[in-house]
């Protein structure tokens, strides 16, 4: 297949890119980089050491033989490059993981919420725009999130993919319907994947556009068997307070001794999923759209679900890091069941990576390896969502590497 | 109250701002102007002679001795000028227009349809932003639609005021839950509104933003009591296959000897308001906001249903007019009920204009008066809502305006 990989330079993106190349698909990478400049906005870098794009696209060559495109190219500002594009292209499948994807930045300042709903909302209504304009029957998978269920919201229920059956009381009696599941999004960048999941269903019903909503669960792990070939197309792995997810932050907290940061009771509940069964269900994804005509497909892409304090358990038990437990930003219950159906992708042969088989090999291979590359002052979360909101002091400020 | 008015030049802000400003409130209007602009690109105008905004201030101050204020503004693009303006009027309530507003515009090219979400979707963003950001509490109320309902949805329940009690199976029987009312959107413009839903529930969840979407049905009648004390206050009168909205449209259509165009068999129940009442709903509910930390209040501001091909033969039986059946671009039933709750502002005191009583006024003064302005090439609606779509020729291109 001719695949675009919009966002194909970020931490989803590159692996997926790389999976789907040596799986014999023709990729093209769109990315403007804006990952990369918001480490140098906020003054961090990635733990692992990565390359510029043209370095790890010449190195993927040289690996494999294999080549990949790519266009710098802002979907949000650059609508006409991108019909071009898609002329050029004629896709046969388009993965969308084009956003800003961190909740904390999105919560950082005011630019931040608005960068975050500018830039979201835009790239993905250029994109339906543009497919529509150009006539593409593109299959279309976009990276959405757990996060715009909320959580604890059905009481014993599991959370569907994407379509709850309810039943609304008549004067004839009660009248069975799906809907989308109602959207409870904890900050301005879940918020804009509930706005594109609306996008989504009216472009399918409108001209029928054929659409994959994955609302993923919190990405942990670094590697794939791809980006492991050649340490110069080695993955980000983000550990700072806005852009570093819960699991891969304790490895790093737990390598350089760092107590691991729990916030609030860590009582919350949440779902995760290896980056290396992301990969997968991409391409499993895009070779099962759905028919033109019907409503998004949404697929729940998660593995396991675990209470954030006994993940921190589990590190510690592994490392011997301590806990620290500090304010939590969110607005949010305290604790939380979670119970989630992802019944659609064990159906379609999904066998997930597990967290008691892929996490000592993150801790020995990852965060060991590069934890002189941490900046110890960039580790606290420090974006108030609110007004008046507590957050913590620097818990150490100089690591020790051991080298 | 300080009260601003975003979109203060249009259709509905024009007579809200005079209304509330004849009421006692200190009202200041911000436009861009984009409406007059949209018609200079359509190469039509309104069918009754509009002034100038800055003439229009300047008989309400020499008719009334009222101030009104003015900022030529871009909500979507001026957010520093928009925090500015919090800032220096400290607003107690803020009236929220400032949105494009037209279904047909906003399917008619790929330029539209993105101007459309990128205009409304930030305008509406910014906005909250800037609240947030100036600590301001006053009180937002927002022009929704009818529309983010879809029509036909619940069989034989009323349609409710923004919330929808349903019951959720779970393993330990049926929970209650009170959710937003599914979104079943009719074009982007619908969509942008559905949008906008998202945005005030996080916000006001969030935030504690005191937010009331007023789901408005269509509009009809041009003036109120206030722009009619001048004619140099006289608001728009939009007929044109883009703006012009069902009603306006027939009365004009009457006026000038053409058939009363009815797309599909005219079975479509649609809701109404007369302009008088929105501005007296407007007033209702900056008055009476949601307490902080409460989720948006959502009213229907409608008075009436009516089918469409009822309404043709109703101003039909008035004027003598012939009806003539186009094809329907929508994706819609061509058949709907439509029960639609608005106890909400009748218990406020809200006493309606009905249809029987505004309709022959409306003939005589308005469109009988100005139809010597009328381009009848400009009447059929030509905005194609999807790939091969059909429209009409025009019905007639030359018009008697008995002069």
């Amino acid at each position: 297949m001719r695949v675009l990989v919009l966002g194909g330079d970020g931490f989803c993106g590159w692996p997926t890119s790389l999976y789907l190349s040596d799986r014999g698909h023709d990729i093209t990478i769109v990315d403007n980089l804006s990952r990369r400049n918001i480490d140098n906005e906020l003054e961090v870098q990635s733990l692992t050491p990565i390359r510029p794009i043209g370095e790890r696209l010449r190195v993927w060559k040289e690996v494999t033989g294999r080549e990949i495109g790519y266009e710098n190219l802002d979907l949000a500002t650059e609508y006409d490059r991108l019909v071009r594009l898609l002329e050029e292209v004629q896709p046969d499948a388009i993965v969308h993981f084009a956003e800003q994807r961190a909740a904390p930045y999105s919560m950082r300042t005011t630019h931040s919420k608005r960068y975050t709903v500018d830039n979201n909302v835009r790239a993905t209504h250029n994109l339906l725009v543009a497919m529509v304009a150009t006539g593409s029957t593109a299959a279309l998978a976009h990276l959405g999130t757990m996060g715009v269920y909320g959580y604890g919201w059905s009481g014993s229920a599991p959370i569907p993919e994407g379509y709850l059956t309810v039943k609304v009381p008549t004067p004839d009696g009660d009248l069975e319907r799906e809907i989308l599941h109602p959207a409870n999004p904890g900050s301005v960048y879940h918020m804009t994947k509930t706005l594109d999941q609306l996008m989504f269903a009216f472009y399918a019903k409108n001209d029928g556009l054929r659409v994959t909503d994955l609302h993923q669960g919190i990405v942990w792990g670094t590697q794939t068997d791809q980006t492991a070939r050649d340490e110069r197309l080695i993955n980000r792995f983000d550990y700072d307070g806005d852009y570093g997810t819960v699991l891969n932050r304790f490895l790093m907290q737990a390598a350089i001794g760092h107590p691991l940061t729990v916030h609030g009771s860590g009582g919350q509940t949440r779902a995760f999923i290896h980056i290396r069964d992301t990969v997968r269900c991409i391409e499993i994804a895009i070779t099962n759209p759905p028919p033109v005509g019907s409503q998004p497909m949404v697929l729940n892409q998660i593995t396991e679900t675990h209470r954030v304090r006994d993940l921190a358990k589990l590190v510690s038990e592994i490392t011997g890091a301590e806990i620290a437990n500090l304010p939590n930003p969110r607005q949010e219950a305290d604790e939380n069941d979670l119970v989630v159906r992802n019944d659609q992708f064990l159906a379609l042969g999904l066998n997930p990576t597990t967290l008691s088989n892929g996490l000592l090999e993150e801790v020995s291979q990852i965060a060991d390896k590069y934890k002189h590359r941490v900046d110890p002052t960039k580790i606290i979360a420090r974006s108030t969502w609110r007004e008046g909101m507590q957050t913590s002091e620097d818990l150490i400020t100089e690591i020790e590497t051991g080298e």
